[in-house]
Formats: C-alpha cells, sequence, structure tokens
C-alpha cells in the first residue's frame, strides 16, 4: 500500500496554490495559478478546479487521505464559506461545497477549511518552531497582521474559524482609526505598511529607485538610521503589548513571529524581547517566548495539509 | 441513597468560605470565618480545618462526592499551591495538599483548585449568566479586575489555571504603569479603585460621612454629576476595548460582568454597550453580548463545587 498523502489548498488575494504533502509535511508536489481576484465567481471557482486538476493527475494523487484549505478571511468554518477581503467576487462563498464537488475528489474526503494565519499556526505546531508546544500564538507579520492559537495542544480556530484576529485587537484605546472601524488596532502599529509609513513620517526615505517597503526600512536599521530604528522599535513594543496580552490571557508559553516583517531579524526581535519583559510580567505570563517562524512560504499549504491528516486520523478511528 | 453533594471552600483575603451544595448548584449550608491573612502559616491552615471540620459535621456531609477550593491568586493548579497576593503567609502553600489530608475528607475524594474569578465563570456558566454560552469570559469588576473564560463549552482554566487575568492586559501601551509591573493595564482604568481615583481627581467629591467608593461615584452619576458619569463612561470603555479584544481573539459570544462595579447597573451597562460597538467591528466579533452577573457573594463557592462535580463525574466514568 502506497504512503498517504494529503492534498492542500492555499487561497490567497494574488495566488491560489496547490499541493500533495507527506505524513512528514513534506510538500512533494506544488502548484500555482493567479487569483483572478476581480473577475466572476465562476471564473474563481474553475481557476481553483484547475489547480485541483494539475494535482489529480499526479501519480501520488489516489493516496491522497484528506484535503485541507487554508483561505485569507474572514472565513465561516461551520458554514464552509469564505469572503475574502481582497478577493471581492467571493462573499459568503461555498468554498468547500465547491472543492468537495470537484469530480476528482474521492467521494470519501470531507475537506477541512482554515482560516490563513490559523493554517499557518498548524504548521508551525505540526513541524515548525511551536513543534511539541502545547499553548503558543503563531503571528504572521506582514501587509497585514494575523494569528492563530494552540491551546492544550490543539489548534484552536474558534466556533467560525477566526480566533486568534490579533491584528485587530486595540493596543491603544485611544489610537488611530483603523480600516476595520476599530480604534488602535496593533495592525496599525506593527505591520509592514505601518512601519514603512512611520519612517517616512520619520523623513526616512528609501535610496533613490528602491520602494518604500518595511524590507527597506530595515536595511536602513541596519545601517543604523534613527528614524528607522525608532519604527521598528514602534512596531516591536505594540507586538510585545499583544503577546503579553496573550500570555496573560491564556497562558501562552511561545509566540512565533513570521511573516515579512519578520525577515527583519535581530532588528525586529531584539527590541521586540525587551519590550516583552515590560508588559509581560505576572509570573505565569512572563515565562513566555518569542521564536522566528521555521516554515516560510508554503506554511499555509503545510498546516492545510496537518488539518486534513488530523480528520483523516479522527475518521479513521470512528469507522 | 441520599442525593450527592459538593463541598466548596472560598478563600480570599478577608474571609474562608465553605459550603455544601447539591446537585442544582444551590449552596444548602453555608460557613465563614475571617482570614487571619497576617498571622501564621500553621494560624491560616487551622482556620481553613475549622471550616471544613463545620461542614463535616453536616448530616449531608456523607453524601460529598466532590470538593472544589476557589483561592484568591495567583494560583498554580498544577503544583496544587497558591500565593495569594493578599495573604502573605501563604508562598507557594501547598493548599490541595493541606485540605487532602484533612481527616475528615473521605480517602476517595481528590480536591481540585481553582483561581476564584475562574470559579467565579464556572459558576455563571453552571447556572449563570453564561448558562448554555459555548464560548463565554466572565469577569469580576471590583477592587481589581480578573475573569476566567469558557471556550467550546467547558471552563479554560489554562495549564496553571491562570488564564483569563484580563485585569492586567495593556489596552493602551503608553499608560500609566501598573502595580503588576506591566504598563495601561486594564485594572488602571476599570477597576472600582481607579473609579473613584478618578472622579476624586476630576474634582468629584462624596456627600459627607461617605467613603469615596465607586458605589458613591455612581449615586452620583445617577443624579447626573458629569464628572461621576466621565468616571464610569472611562471604565466602561477600557472594558470595552478589552471585551472586544477577547472576542476578536477567541470569539466570545458573551462577556458576563460581576462584581461591586457591576452594580452601579445602567450607569457601567448603557456606555459599555455603546462604547464595545467601536472597538468590536468585525462580523465574527460583533456578535459579543455584554450581561449583567447572575449570581452574587456565593458565585466563588458555587464554582469550586461545580468543578468538583464534574471531577466527580469524570472520575465515575472512568471507574
Amino acid at each position: 500500500m502506497s504512503t498517504p498523502m494529503y492534498a492542500a489548498l492555499d487561497i490567497g488575494g494574488t495566488k491560489i496554490a496547490g499541493a500533495l504533502v507527506d505524513e512528514a509535511g513534506s510538500v512533494v508536489r506544488r502548484v500555482e495559478l493567479p487569483t483572478p481576484a476581480r473577475e466572476s465567481e465562476a471564473r474563481l471557482a474553475s481557476t481553483l478546479d484547475a489547480v485541483i486538476d494539475a494535482l489529480a493527475v499526479e501519480p501520488a494523487w489516489p493516496a491522497v487521505r484528506g484535503l485541507g484549505i487554508a483561505s485569507a478571511g474572514p472565513v465561516d468554518t461551520a458554514a464552509g464559506t469564505v469572503s475574502p477581503v481582497n478577493i471581492p467576487a467571493w462573499r459568503q462563498f461555498p468554498l468547500v461545497e465547491s472543492v468537495r464537488s470537484h469530480h476528482a475528489l474521492p467521494g470519501r474526503i470531507e475537506p477541512v477549511l482554515l482560516g490563513d494565519a490559523v493554517a499557518v499556526a498548524a504548521a508551525e505546531h505540526w513541524r515548525g518552531a511551536a513543534q511539541g508546544v502545547d499553548h503558543a500564538l503563531c503571528m504572521v507579520v506582514s501587509t497585514g497582521v494575523g494569528g492563530g492559537y494552540v491551546l492544550g495542544g490543539r489548534l484552536y480556530p474558534g466556533p467560525s474559524g477566526n480566533a486568534g484576529h490579533i491584528g485587530h485587537i486595540s493596543v491603544d484605546l485611544d489610537g488611530p482609526p483603523c480600516a476595520c472601524g476599530g480604534r488602535g488596532c496593533l495592525e496599525a502599529y506593527a505591520s509592514g505598511t505601518a512601519i514603512a509609513r512611520h519612517a517616512q513620517r520619520a523623513g526616512w526615505a528609501p535610496p533613490r529607485g528602491v520602494p518604500a517597503t518595511a524590507a527597506a526600512v530595515a536595511a536602513s536599521a541596519r545601517e543604523g538610521d534613527e528614524r528607522a530604528l525608532a519604527a521598528y522599535d514602534r512596531s516591536a513594543r505594540a507586538l510585545a503589548a499583544a503577546i503579553a496580552g496573550s500570555a496573560t490571557l491564556l497562558e501562552i508559553e511561545v509566540a512565533v513571529i513570521g511573516g515579512g516583517v519578520a525577515q527583519a531579524g535581530d532588528t525586529l526581535f531584539t527590541p521586540l524581547r525587551r519590550h516583552l519583559k515590560a508588559y509581560a510580567t505576572l509570573d505565569f505570563a512572563r515565562r513566555v517566548e518569542v521564536r522566528p517562524a521555521a516554515l516560510a512560504q508554503d506554511a499555509g499549504l503545510v498546516g492545510a495539509a496537518s488539518a486534513a491528516r488530523r480528520r483523516a486520523a479522527v475518521a479513521g478511528a470512528a469507522s
């Protein structure tokens, strides 16, 4: 009998990726198509079908035991629908039903839907920086800020799959209005967009021909530019306050930070660890440790496969 | 055979209470002694023994199937120890062992330890305002601010029993230093102490002979005093930001507010519900509902009994 495989889909605003992932969490085949985000619902669905088609012709396809879908949010895992902010054509789109009805999918397989940041948490817990950690917060800090929890040794997606939306908690109740309608949201302090904006407001500018990104700010920070350092410090402080909040509320032992902003390395992590000491003060919260993510761009796929694997194990045990 | 009973202890800085609680969650017998908080560890332990003695002479005592202990924190439920801030004589005191070794306790009974705010959450979930709610935050807002979670239909105390310490999350990363060592903690905005202090700083004073408490501020607020209203509004806004954070992170459906400050009724709840709309903005978080606590001063005892009942059911199922 062939070794079990898990199929994974990762649906974002710019691309739809698919993969076959083995029992060890390694991506053995990967396909990708651009997301026709501004086109019709049907055109999007047929792009998704084409990604599944490309996986289904693989020799390993018959070994697939489960299928996981990581999607940009908001998602509603109870209803099986998604309404990704960056994919306007899909609103309450029945994604699970759409994938389930693909002709190549064996009838016994029930797709599992996860939000993309929750999928990253699943991946880091399965074979990344949160391996063996029973209480963890995994964050993606890039254009936006997202997150997912592991509680009591298991992924905690929440009843509709949206738990861990840490980018939109307020770290400053008098802070600036956020696009979400809230005020003082973490994302407005900590995201790559916020870092670049804050540095520019302080007078920083990227070298000629280089776009004003968080990566460009990080390069300036490494050269000692005070404005660039201050922008990362501000992000790190807000992240510290939010991570300390999760440690205080949920006894999180480890916070894993991934996404583009984490690529800044010590420029982010050194002030982050320093500020964390100032906000995580109660005995049980003080132990929280910050780690860079171990998995890169395929984390969503690996996490989706992880959830599919778990579902298959539960279904197998029940049958 | 007699109807099952549960014994409960509630240990605070001013009193040690004990109760026998029936299957319906009603307190059928209650005893109480003052906490000799500043005396020796042994004197404290013998006061605790005296409370158990008083329960053990009750005719219903032989029907006791489990014993729960709610204690002022910090607690360490994994170690079975407590180090209550307001009881200096007990530091890493082995409370579970101390109770287990009481001569009147049947050997088959393993005491269950909970933090006091977690016990309140257990009580409100069992027979209070969070009954039937699968994802809830229950808060105690009085001199301090504490809380406990129900997640996925069950109490979530966290690995050391300290989950839900919402009074010490930062709602303002640039806020004033807190006694815990943190900055901008919810407690410094929302507690009864903070309400009275804020009103006084704005020029409010209680009527002659009345102490300057949050209750006195509430009385002035009901008479239209702007400074008193502003103090409650500030508390309500900070509570709203923190509750919205829990709704955003954990998809909490209901937040139950108890404690002395909740006695202010609409003076607190009307601005709280208004501010909550401003901070809980994502679709899945917007549904969060605020409710006054249904149980009064015996909530800790009822919650301790609830945990004992659950433990007895699990033990019974396993045997």
